[in-house]
């Protein structure tokens, strides 16, 4: 109909048209893609990389869920058990405990936005990518960023911290307690009582590591903690965890399906309980680690005491194009496991064994792989 | 085990156990939230508010799907289809088109991050809620915000905006094509060659109108065009809909689950095709319209040119309490519709005829739900 006015217009010439205001005047130039028209089609993978990892399959369940609206009571009731999941998985009891409508870099934003005004000054454990980011969203608040540069597979010590602090007398200082860039694992005990005494707030990134490595957010003293919901929780990406003991508002169309999900994520670890993830992560990693030096493959982080349960990394094997292994195991098997990134790039192979994908049968399942791929690929010249 | 090792360093005495900074040295306190050990129960409802709406059963089996890698090439193939289905219903060939992975407001705060500096001066239609909300964000961001404030109810002339621009030389101007608020559909035809002739960008949200009313976005030279995925597109909340021609760049975990949802809902709308959803929209609209006023309820909207054919205002009853009505169809009917928002709370009972949700048999039920409530709900002498 409108195809059939907008021709009649046409016919009254350029002109004439031009002065014709209305809707008919219009044709739609452009037409339906033609690749909406074939049917959505997605590969069954195993999801081995640092992150996102499968769904489990009740989250997967919650997210068939038919929608309700964002402002009913019964959504009310879920977003107040995901603040209880949230408390529990944290070890908290802050309050203002709540998901975050977006990624993991969004709760880093909001946590670095309600934490820093211009001309703070901001102390940034950067031993990888997270803190190389927290950094660039300071300097873009205007904060005076005081980067401590490691290289990857470092980790912090409370006594090269204690130095940081004093000299640069930080309002906040940013740590990552699961490092998957590099695969190490941050001790946490200790450094917020080191921040307080030098009136600092301590912000934590957990998104590679919580569940499936101990944090104890009220114990330790941290201040702001955040987390993902694509890792060790099984949830789809869009989601994450963050808690804090500033006042904030928010008001839009929560993801409501992703909140089911997130639900779902949260509840499977209220009943698996905290203690038994974290050692399901720590033994079926050990058992990884065990197979991987099996094959002759070294890991990245030399000490075991920060080894990250959740994300292993591997040095990239010597003779090898890092990518030619992870394309090999993509393409022959379906399974995902990732190369370095940031500063870790080209120096390790990423496996990531994360909430349901954390057994030893997936061990093995990669190991095979692995060992096909090291068999295969080609390989230069020693 | 942590418990029983926590047990054996307190019984060293608290200064001997305080300088054990080990994992041991914790436990959980915050036991597992008793909410979250039952199950998730979801009841069926029939979302005739403003949005979020139903979701589709090709939507609701998307949501269902495992997941892959954000950076696996499927989905750069997906990503691609939904910018093309994008480009499809906006009737526009910009390249910078794109999915946001957040709500409709995500996709106003990235626009207007993008579009305006501060001191810059910026033209805001504020005849409702979003045109309230992007002068707070224009605010926020440093600029001199000029918003032409107008009752619920109405809409702009280009007569009026000619006014504005003259006097303001803004160089941006925002308005809503569908104003869920008050249920007004504002003309676009003519505004961006306005806009233009006073070197002035048009930003249009069409959140609450897009795939249910026309849009040509690049005929109508509109600059900047905003939606949401829950409204017509009948997918859940969580991600928007963005088209503009200035350069952006960003790399997160995408949403991956929510996006391929949003893939299908835009292959439910290529396959349709835009004139038909457009006619449906309006014809069972119109039938909706026919019935509340065969009610003897008078439809808030008096010109029926700027009637939203997606999201329906009805002048709030007289000597009822709005409330006591939303409340009687949702809770003898599991129907929501909802009252006024903002400058239209009080004043209007909303009703949303969404995408799969937009039938003649919805509308059946809407009104025989709205009837009896008219009958049971109290109601004052008049």
């Amino acid at each position: 109909m409108f195809r059939a006015l907008a021709r009649a217009t046409a016919a009254l010439g350029p002109q004439a048209a031009g002065r014709v205001r209305t809707m008919a005047s219009h044709q739609l130039l452009v037409p339906p893609p033609k690749a909406l028209l074939k049917p959505l089609s997605i590969p069954n993978r195993l999801l081995l990389g640092p992150g996102p990892s499968n769904l489990a399959p009740r989250v997967l369940a919650a997210g068939g869920l038919q929608m309700i609206g964002h402002m009913h009571k019964e959504m009310f009731q879920i977003m107040d058990e995901i603040k209880q999941g949230i408390q529990y998985v944290f070890q908290t009891k802050n309050p203002l405990t709540l998901a975050i409508s977006g990624s993991g870099h969004c709760a880093l934003e909001a946590a670095l936005f309600n934490l820093l005004e211009p001309g703070d000054s901001f102390l940034v454990g950067a031993n990888g990518i997270w803190g190389q980011r927290a950094a660039d969203i300071g300097e873009r608040i205007g904060a005076r960023v005081h980067p401590m540069i490691k290289d990857p597979g470092g980790h912090y010590t409370l006594q090269e911290l204690e130095e940081g602090l004093a000299r640069h007398k930080p309002v906040l200082l940013f740590l990552t307690q699961g490092e998957s860039s590099s695969g190490v694992l941050q001790p946490l005990d200790g450094y917020g009582e080191l921040c307080h005494r030098y009136n600092c707030l301590l912000l934590v990134d957990s998104v590679a590591s919580l569940g499936g490595a101990p944090i104890y957010m009220d114990q330790q003293g941290i201040d702001v903690l955040y987390s993902g919901s694509q890792k060790v929780l099984n949830s789809p990406p869009g989601t994450s965890l963050l808690s804090f003991s500033e006042k904030a508002k928010y008001h839009h169309t929560t993801p409501v399906i992703s909140l089911f999900s997130l639900r779902e994520s949260l509840a499977l670890i209220a009943e698996q309980g905290l203690e038994s993830s974290w050692r399901q992560h720590r033994e079926v990693t050990a058992y990884l680690h065990e197979r991987l030096q099996g094959l002759g493959l070294q890991l990245f982080v030399k000490d075991p005491a920060i080894r990250l349960p959740t994300v292993t990394t591997v040095a990239a094997p010597a003779g090898y194009n890092w990518r030619d292994i992870v394309n090999y195991v993509m393409d022959h098997f379906d399974i995902e496991i990732t190369g370095g990134l940031g500063p870790s790039l080209g120096k390790v192979l990423r496996i990531g064994l994360l909430g349901c994908n954390a057994t030893r049968e997936n061990v093995d399942r990669v190991i095979h792989a692995l060992q096909e791929a090291l068999k295969h690929c080609p390989r230069s010249k020693m």
